[in-house]
This record gives C-alpha cells, sequence and structure tokens, in this order.
C-alpha cells in the first residue's frame, strides 16, 4: 500500500558511508561492537593505543567478516570517524578523552564505559565525580556530541561468530535528538539489537552501574543476559 | 514423567497463608502490587496513615478480585504482614521505617521506593545518603530481612482490570537468599510477572535510579515501559 500522509516519522537511518572508529578496539567490548558494526557493512576504524596492535586486530575481524576495517592509534581512529564509540577501561577514560578534545570536535562520541569496581561479593558501582562515564566525556568534549549506549551489551555475545542474532536492546541517552537518532540506528544495524531512547546524560550513572546487576544475574543464572524495554 | 534424581533445584513457592501488608497501600503502586497478591489468592493487609481510609481501599480491592483484602493503619499492617512492601513516597520513607523498627522485627521487608526528583527537564536520581532506599531500609531496620523489588513496575497496568499479564521482570535485590527466593516467588504469582535475582543491596541505587529512565522512554515512547532480562 501506498500512503501519500504517512503518519508516522520516517525511521533514521545510518547515512551511506559512514565510518565508525572504536577507541579501545582490541579490548573485548570494542571488538565485539566493531565486529558487528563490520558485519553489518559498516565501515570501521578500531584505535588502539599501539597502531600495529590494532592493524592486527582490523585484519582478523576483516577477514571475519568480509567487512571494512582498518586500525590506527586511537588519535588516528578518532580523526577518521565520524561516530566515536569510546569503549576503553575506565581507569584510562579521561585521561584519553582529555588528549583527544580538538580531534573529537564536532563528532558523535558514543561512550560505552561502565565504572564499576569488582571485589570478593562481585561488581559495584564507582563514584563519579562528573556523575557518570558519559557525563565526564561530555564535560572533557565540549565540542563533540555525546551519548550514552553499548553498556549491557556481552562482549562474550558479541565476540561469538556462533551467534547470529544479539537479542538485546541498547539504551541510547543524550541530549541531542540527531545523534541519539543515529546511535538507535546504528544498533538497529545489528540483527535482534535494537536501540532504544532511554533519557538525558544526568540519568547516564544509572545505566552504567547497572551493568553490575547484569553481572549479578549472569552469575547466579550462569547467562549472558541482556534487557529487553517492553511495550516500547 | 516421575523422575526420581530432580536435576535443579525445587522453584521456591509462597508459602500456604501468608500474609503481605502493604505500607502505603492506598497510594497508586500499593494499591496496584495488592490488586495483584490478591488477585493471585495472596492473604493482603492494607496499611496507611489512616486506617480507614485504608479500609475503604481494601474493600474495593477485595471486591474487585474477589480476594482476602483487610485495611489497617501502617503499624497494624506492618505487624499483620509476613511480608511487608513498602510502597510510601520517597519523602515519608525514613520516618515512617523509623518509627516501625520493632513492628517489622523478623519480616521479610520488600523496599519498592524510588528517590526520584521531577523538573521541566523529567525525572532524576536523587542522592541518598545510604546510597538507596533499600539501604536506608537495611540501615534503619536491622532485626529485618530488607530486599528491594518492584520498582519498574507500571502503577497504571497494575490497576487497569483489563490487564491480564503484566508483562515485566522484576529485579529482586538482597543479602539473604531466602527472602530474595520468596520474594521472586511473591513476583512470580503475577500472571506474566518474574521474578530475577539482580544483586546485593549495595548494587539498589541503580536499580531504583533507573525508574527515571523508564519514564523518559514512556515519554518518548508513549508506553508503559517494563523490562526484561534476556538469556535468564
Amino acid at each position: 500500500m501506498t500512503d501519500a500522509q504517512p503518519t508516522t516519522a520516517p525511521e533514521p537511518t545510518v547515512p551511506e558511508g559512514l565510518t565508525v572508529a572504536v577507541l579501545g578496539g582490541t579490548g573485548p567490548q570494542g571488538r565485539g561492537l566493531a565486529r558487528r558494526f563490520a558485519a553489518a557493512g559498516v565501515r570501521v576504524v578500531l584505535g588502539s593505543r599501539d597502531a600495529e596492535r590494532a592493524q592486527a586486530t582490523a585484519s582478523d575481524l576483516a577477514a571475519a567478516t568480509g567487512g571494512d576495517v582498518t586500525g590506527a592509534d586511537n588519535r588516528g581512529a578518532a580523526r577518521a570517524g565520524d561516530v566515536v564509540v569510546v569503549a576503553v577501561p575506565w581507569d584510562g577514560h579521561a585521561d584519553l578523552l582529555a588528549g583527544l578534545r580538538e580531534d573529537l570536535a564536532g563528532r558523535v562520541v558514543v561512550d560505552c564505559v561502565n565504572p564499576l569496581g569488582f571485589d570478593k561479593r562481585g561488581a559495584f558501582a564507582l563514584a563519579v565525580p562528573e556523575g557518570s562515564a558519559a557525563e565526564q566525556a561530555a564535560a572533557l568534549l565540549p565540542d563533540s556530541r555525546v551519548v550514552a549506549a553499548f553498556h549491557h551489551v556481552s562482549a562474550v555475545l558479541l565476540e561469538d561468530p556462533g551467534v547470529t542474532t544479539v537479542d538485546t536492546d541498547v539504551l541510547v541517552l543524550g541530549e541531542d535528538r540527531e545523534a541519539t537518532d543515529l546511535v538507535q540506528a546504528l544498533a538497529g544495524l545489528v540483527p535482534g539489537m535494537r536501540g532504544v531512547y532511554a533519557g538525558r546524560l544526568r540519568n547516564a550513572h544509572q545505566v552504567e552501574a547497572l551493568t553490575a546487576n547484569l553481572i549479578s544475574v549472569n552469575r547466579r543464572y550462569k547467562a549472558h543476559a541482556g534487557l529487553r524495554v517492553t511495550d516500547v
């Protein structure tokens, strides 16, 4: 049926030729996200402190997915990306971003870092002076459009070639509608995954911290837990 | 098939004759939970500051569900309950519990309070000195077994007689396995609802605060959002 007056807005899409850079692209989370984006036909540039290591991982992912994946140091990747995913350990988060302020200007920066501590009783949320990793990124990158997303996606599932659909919603937070729409669309490229808008950055802390609860779920149920939002 | 050697532990169940008290039982969340428990055949005592108001609401719920629902003041309800659900506004949370310490001794106390603020930009998490409402309850009630649960269940859905299944998981947190098992079983009595263990009370803050994100989801998508945990 053709409909001259669509009653809903068109679904946001990922622009042709978009490049996604992944900082910390040689860690499990970054590598896993890069694999899925590459498999979905998105051009990916992996960033790492060590450019050679990034290139080696990129070659592996290109071979595994048939996608366009290259490697660079973090600065090179930041400059190459239209969307730049930050998937570094919390420990190095502030230092890395502070050093890339100009390189990341104008980019959509997607923070998926979970500030967690671990002890004998499991994982717990760390206090972050800015409120959350995402708000820290926004404070350090005033010329970027910071979005928080991809916190709860299991790296184990992302990296498993036998897992063809990643059965989870991705909570997407930010102040800039165009940027959150784009990141939702990017999530939607991965089979099984759906991007759901879930509020402003001031509400990012609990989304990051909830990863500690999912780790508890995983331990109790021997699972790789994800989240689905119902009624949406 | 009979199986002499079951391979999994038996599902925890709700003991026959268990009484659930709901403090703040005349508010939307308390009333909604009471309705669902009563409909599932659990004896319910509604508590309120105003015993007459609790009795009036209880009569309505008994008539609507065919269940066993009575009303009392909050102290009377606390004493009557084996499991006591705390569904009061955050404002009165500490004062109420501090005054009921002895009445609640030995009880499983289920805190479902979300410490949230609201402004023009929507909902946001309030800072709680103890970390979370549940940890505040645990600090004020050293002789009770405090569990955190039922934070994300939409009162609108709970109270809607046309909604026959409540399509959501309930994250259940606590230190006491027997108590969290019981609360999971209680959640499981409501059609569509499932209790999922989701960690210790030190990780309750983000579960409470996530309600702010679900409010953002509800606004954006005109929904009554709930959560499902995948792979469990």
